[in-house]
Formats: C-alpha cells, structure tokens, sequence
C-alpha cells in the first residue's frame, strides 16, 4: 500500500517522508546512519547490560542509556506515523511492527518487572542495517544474493522437507535403537539430535553409545555429507547462470526440465514434456 | 506392473482408484491432503507419547489417538487392496509395504508387549508427503534436484567409495596410533570416529589425545574439508548444466544427461527422453 | 616400467598374468572379485578381533581366519613375484609395497608380540578395491573425479598453504591469548585446536574461555565459513567446465587469468596479460 | 611507493635490492628459499618451547635458536632499510612493519619478562611464504583465487552482514529462551554459542537443555545449512565463469569482471585490465 505522503501534503510532512523514509538525498541518508548507529548502540548495551560483571559496575549507567534510545525511538515512531499518509497501513506492515516492539519492552518494563530482558526483540531493527545496502555499489551484490535465493525458493523448500522427513525418521529409528537412553530419552529429543548431525553441527552434548546407534549414525552422516551438496548446488547454479539467460531463443527454462503431468490417454505412459504434442512412447497426440 | 482397474471394471472401483492413487482430480487432490495430514498427525501423537511427562498426562487420550489413527489406516489399506487391479503387486511393492508396516506394530502390540514403540516405522509413511509435490509447482522443482542426483549416482557411489576406504584406513591407523585407549577401544569405533570427523560433524565423544593421534586427525580434517567440495561439485555441476546442451558438436557427454541425445530423424526436434520410442514433436519413430 | 611376461614366456606364466594383473577376461574379472572379498573379510576379521567381547569369545576363530587368509596372500604375492617379467620393478611399486606389507605384520607376530596390530596396515589393501571401477560403468565417471582434481590439485596446494598459515598464525595468538590454559596448553595444541574449529569439525575437547579467545574464535568460524567455499568453488568450476573447451578458438584458458610477471620497462607497471606486447598503463612495448 | 633504488645508486645496492626484494634472478630465488626455511625454523622453535616436556629438556639449546634467528632478521631487517631508495615507505609497508615485529618481542624480552610470548606474532611472516608461489606454475593459480575472491568481495561483505544480524538475533533470543542458564550466561556468549552453531562447528561447550531452546537451535541449524550455499554459489560462480565471457552482447555484467570490458578502438582487442589506458595488443590508447 502507498503510504507516501500526498502531493497536497504539508511541505513539512513531505520532506520528512523523504528523510526518514528515503535515502535518496543527502538528508536521508545521514538519517539512515545516525539510526542504524543509534540501533546498534541501544543494541550493544542490551548486550553489554546481560554480562553479569559489567551489570555490577555500570548497571545504572546502561538502563540510562537504554531509556535515552527508547525515548528516542518513541519519538521517531511517532513522527512516522505522523509523516506517512496511512499510519495505520506503516503500523501493520513488517517494519511497522518492529519498530514498536523497539518501544513497547522498555515502557512494559515500568509495570511489568521482568519484561524488561525482551529489549533483546529490540535487536531485531538490526534488519535495519540492510538499508545501508541500499547506498552505494552493494546495491546490486545485495540484489544479487537475494534474487538467487529467491529463485531457488522452491527448489530449498523440496530440499527442506526431504532433510525434515529424513531427520523425523532416522530420529525415531534412534530412540527405539538407543532404547530411550544415553540422551536419546524422547523421540523429540532424538529428532533434535538427527538435526545436530545431519547439518554436521555435532554438539556432542548426546552421541549414540550402542554398536547399532553409532552405525546409523554414521550412515546418516554420510548422507549429510552428500546431501549438503543439494542446497549448494541449487544455490550455485542459480548463481552461475548468466543475467541475460532469458532469451527468447531457449524455449526451454534451463532450471526446470518438468515433465507434463497427464499421462497419455492412449497407453497411459507418464514424463512428458511440457510441451510434447505426441506420447513418447505410443507416438499418440497428448 | 499396471494396478490400474480395468476399464470394464465397476464404475465404483475405477473412481475409487482416481481418488485414492491419482491426484490429477479435486477429490485425489483433497483425498491425499486429509491423509497427508492424518499422517502427520499420528506421527506427533507417536511422538508426543515419548516424552515423558506428556505420556504421564495424556497418555491414554494418545493412545486412543492412535489407535483411531491405526483404525483409519487399516481401512484405508483394504480399500487399496480392494480397488486395484493386481492385489499382491500393490502389497508388494514399497509403498505397499510402507502402508502395511503403519498398521502392524499397532495390531502386535496386542499380543506383544513393547513392539508398540515399533510405531516408530509409521513415521515412514511421512515418505507420501512428497505426494503433495506432484500438486502444483513444485514438480518441476522436485524432479529437477531428482534428476540431478540421479544423474549423478555413479559419481557419487565411486566418491562413497573412496570416503568409505579412507575412513576404514584412518580409523585402524588411529586405533593402533591411540592404543585402544581414549576411546579408541576397537577399530569399529575408531571408523565412528572417523566418519564423525571427516564428515565434520564432530561430537567430540571421541577425540584423540597423543600428539601423533592428534596430527593424523589433523591431516584427515583438512583432507575431509578438501573432500568436501567432491560430492557440491558433482552435484553443482549436473545443475548448472544447461538443459539443452546436448549440441550435436558434443560426442560424448561429459555426465549423464537425462534427455536422449538424437535428434527427431523427421522433425529434427531434440529432448525426447532417453526410453523414448516416438519423438514428442511430431510423433514419428526415433 | 613394464611389468609383462615376454611374449617368449611360458603360456602358464602370460596367462596367469592376464588373471591376476588384467581384468579384461572373464578369469580376471572373477579373481578380482575373489581377491576384493578377501581383503574385505580379512580386514573385517583384524577389525572384529580388536573388538574386547568378541575377541574373547571367538578369538582363536578370528586368529585362524587371519592366518588362513595371511597364507593366502603369501600365496598370491609369491605367485605374482614368479609371473611376472621384473619382479623386483613389482615388489617396489606401489601396490606391491602394499601386497607386501599385508603379509609381513602376520609373520612378525611370530616372533614379536605385539606387531601383531600392524595387521591393520592390511586395510591398505582395500585400495585394491578401486580395481572394481575398472569394471563397467564407473570408469568414466571415477576418471571424471580423478581429472577434475587432479586439474584443480595446484589451485588446491595453493588454498591448503593458505589454511595452514592461518591455523599456525591464529593458533599460536589463541595460545597467547588463553594464557596456556584452558586446553591450549602448547602451541602445536593450540595449532590443532585451530585445524579443528576451522574444518568446522568442533569436537569441544579444547574451546576457548576467556572472552578475548571466544571472540577470536568467532572470527576463525566466520572465516573458515567462507574459506570452506574456495575449494568448492575450484573443483565445481573444473568440474562444470565442459569436456570440450580446450578448442583452439579460446586464446585465453579459462583456469588461469595469470598476468605477465615482468614490469614495464618503460613505467615499471606489472600485472600485464601473459601475451601482452604492450604496456597496459604507458603504452610502450613490453 | 615505488621503493626501488634510483638507477644512479651504487651498484651493490641495485644488487641487494634485486637479491632481496625481486625473486626474477636466481640469487633472489634462493634468497627467498632461505629466508623462508628461516621463517619455519624460527617458528618451530617457538612452537616446541611452548611445549612443556620439550622445553624442560631443550629449553636452553630453544631459546639459543631464537637469539640466532633474531640476529638474522634483525641484520636482515637493516639491510633492507639500507637498500630501499625510501627507508620510511618501506618501514611503514604492511610487510615492513611485520618484519619489524618479528624482531621486537625478542629483543623487549631482555628488559620485559613475558613478553617473550609475543614471538607468537613472528609466525606472521609466515606469509612470505605466499612468495613462493611466485616462483613457477603457482602464479596463476594463485592469482585465480585471489582474484575470485576480490571479484566476489561485496557479496561475501552482504554475505557476513547478514550472518551477523542472524547471529546477534538468534543470539539474543536464545538467552530470553534458557533464561541465562545452561551456558547461555550473556548475550556476548550467547552470540557465541550462535556463531559456533551456524558456522556448524558445534563444539558442545555451550548447547541448548530446553525444548524451546533446541527447537530454536533446530532451526538456526537447517538455516546455517541453507545458508552455507551462498558464499560456496558466490565463489563458484565467479570461478566458474569464463575468463573472456565479456562479449559485447552482454551490457551489464551480473559480477565484476577482472578485465575492462570495452574493446580496442583501433584493434578490437578485448580482455583489458580494469585501469587499462592502453591497449596491450596494439598500444593505442583504450
């Protein structure tokens, strides 16, 4: 939805729309940077305020800190919601959201003790950072990765529930294997642990001790290995397929070589081309 | 083998068929989500009842979960055997098998005190999830990641191959290098550990502790680390290809491609699959 | 060096050598075969003995099957010593080295206690189970992965300097940085715990403490991350590359974009093409 | 800064120069041989008196070893203060000042105990070995790395940033979730426990015990695990790309090309170096 200011808007209104909103003049982008050091910051006392030692000595110095961002941050919400020309439609939209869940922690905080640690939501407007791709030459690097993932989403969502449905299986394997001991105690936890060692993490916080366990575990690590290749591969060709590949000439998208769904009415044979006009195997029309 | 009824088979059966094996009509489509998600739902009251503080609580309400689901499934099996053409050929093949082995460990559970956990196997009927990519776009997709591992099959049994010889050296060299101790205590354990490491995975339950133990481990983590890019390059490699690089300048492919490479002798059309017997084009023999 | 019985050798001794060297006969074939199992069961029966509860049951079993199969390679080694044209070329080769030293540690534990163990190096033999893929199918495609790293295998000693610099300077800074505690008790343990964390393997046998060694770790991970991608990326482009690119129409090869190593004389510019004949920055000859 | 001795400075000094700065005469190929087994062995020592039971019994014969290598560099290290044409450029070059370092720890351990340690920082000039590639068939190879990685330098930057938004996120949520137990102490150690679990190196000094807690670390796993994909597709892609795929047809290139783009006015030559003002196949300017 347009939530830009309209062209009868208060001069006002407009420029601060494209300060705080734009960073395609000067002021903007100045803004964008005192933000995501404003961010940052207000992020790093969080941190800085969960490390018991440092608490001790600058507890009170850091809550200060903490409350200056959050005055801020209020004040910068507000004048959003002043500026756009639907505050309701900036208040529900992704960012819109984050940016109060910035706020509401602190003043939850004063009634609530307690609330005040889910300041950690806080470092979610650390999202913010990508705007800076925005300036300069990272434009298009960040266009890039972001359009290669993109392509690929459909490819990675088969890939993940493959690796779902094999973590699902080989964990309850486990636990009936392991017989719901040596930290394979529910079959949850032993699915966490398929997790742990298909993506080779391997905490070692529960390893198989039987002779069976640790063969099939070694046979899921295998697999990992190889399947590790899956999301990597899709990713790469993605990549290294050339910008201008598009062309009219390929009748044929290079990533989907999808076979048409209807088996032939003629014998029934399945894996047709998409754009078959006969059956390859009975030469019938399809 | 063709399980299909026959055409002079009851209108009943042959409709039954359609909604229950196929998903190209509204009812397959609806048929296979209610089971998919009947599936998914037993699995987690499998699940849930592992974990023992949920089993104290609810665990007769999951079990009477279960027992509905084992119902349901068990009708759903017969009502298979009854509509196909060929009974056995169903039940003989995997996902017959896979069906029938959802209901067994319930029913012996009857007589046989324990082999409930054998539920555990139902978690491979999640296996029809990948039904749900026969609907809409995720065809092409899933077939596409298919097809390149299969294309890729041989590449990647020589490659276990090589990694199942290395780990079989290096783990008798390390039991030998390490004395049967630190946890080293046979040589299969001390392959475990070798496939532990050289997939990266890690867990640290076994670890050398000598010097000379820990300097070959070294030397097996860094050669695993350039193993790696092995299987990501075989795969990589198979999708990056184009689609329809099967120019006639290329004699010899350098990896299986999944299209026969002829061209159509009438129409001059390439593509057709590598069983076709009539091009997809124009129909005529190829 | 040739290995081959004269064409004037007696017929028992040439045909022995095409059994037992070649694999282009149908004898060849199956004495590979015979020979494959045997090494794979006699290195299964070395693996079984070092396991505690089976050797005490079926020890002298295990040790009767070593035996048998050591006096069967004592056998197959003195008979491809007599078949063959220069025995000593073969004794020294590798695989004769190999041959070798699978008998001898059997025979030294006749007067030495304890060698025994050496049996292990008989797994060295399964190496022979790479003669496999000389069967059928997998020729092509092993070579495949031979040719790709064996292309790649300069660009991959480069990248393993590189990885090793790295482990020697960030595990000698984490050596400091800990203090000599905390497992880093050495810098060559330091140094291990660096080749460790940057393979991504993470046992946990030794992980950093302090603050400072937890942050510099950080950095390691991040970028072991991302040097994990070099190798990769060179065995996935060699492998990606077509078969047939090396046609005399690219001037340029697409591996090595190297520059001419001499400066200009006129302006001392390097980094010129290899073939240029003109400096790039002043225009004079070069 | 061109440092080279002026063609009127003494002859032994345009010799010296030659032997220690240049590697394109013999003398200065051997120079850079020696000096670089002098950087191993001097490392060595200080590695093996780290080592307690090594030091206790070769300590004095060590550290004699360390003095005599001091010496050496430092000789070296004026020397080549005396040939360079500007002392000053040279002293304050990246390489200058770790060649300077390399000396001075040694030295301040006459006056400062401890800070013997700080040899550590000698195993920097390590990187001269990366002179050796210089030497031979390496140069390409080494350049083709150097130059993907350079080529790919702002997507890897977007790359880490994201990393590191994800691991601050997750970090700070996963201290929330085991409510600062269980290792999770700090926000710090929690974006540390993040770092060792995206990275998939997982040491297991610090793991999740709740069940919401693993579930989070479940899905930072399988993201680490699609993530991995996009530095491996952003250094492949470029390596995979062919070194003179910049034909005219293609406007835009999707990644920056190590060459200049445009071709010869005057010869139509292509493949000319970014900052290229002169053709290097004809000499007229580009």
């Amino acid at each position: 939805m347009d939530i830009r200011p309209r062209d009868d808007a208060p001069r006002w209104q407009r420029v601060a729309y494209r300060v705080i909103f734009e960073s395609d003049t000067r002021a903007g982008r100045a803004f964008d940077i005192v933000l995501l050091v404003a961010v940052v910051l207000s992020v790093l006392a969080v941190m800085l305020e969960s490390v018991h030692d440092i608490a001790v000595r600058y507890g009170p110095f850091l809550r200060a800190v903490e409350w200056a961002f959050t005055g801020l941050f209020l004040i910068e919400y507000v004048v959003r919601l002043l500026v756009v020309r639907r505050p309701l439609a900036y208040a529900l939209s992704l960012l819109g959201i984050i940016d109060f869940l910035a706020i509401v922690p602190a003043l939850a905080a004063l009634v609530l003790a307690g609330s005040h640690y889910l300041l950690a939501i806080r470092t979610l407007r650390l999202l913010r950072v990508f705007r800076i791709f925005k300036l300069g030459r990272f434009v298009g690097e960040g266009e890039f990765i972001v359009q290669a993932l993109k392509a690929s989403r459909y490819k990675i969502m088969v890939f993940l529930t493959a690796v779902l449905t094999l973590v699902v299986v080989v964990g309850t394997l486990m636990y009936v294997v392991e017989g719901g001991q040596n930290g394979f105690t529910s079959i949850p936890k032993s699915i966490y642990w398929a997790v742990v060692t298909v993506t080779t993490v391997g905490y070692g916080d529960i390893s198989p001790v039987t002779v069976l366990g640790q063969t099939l575990a070694s046979v899921l690590m295998v697999m990992g290995y190889a399947i590790i290749a899956v999301p990597t591969g899709i990713v790469t060709a993605q990549m290294a397929m050339p910008a201008n590949s598009a062309k009219p000439a390929a009748p044929v998208a290079p990533a989907a070589p999808a076979f048409k769904q209807a088996v032939c009415p003629a014998c029934q044979a399945d894996g047709h081309r998409p754009d078959a006009a006969f059956c390859w195997h009975c030469g019938q029309p399809v």
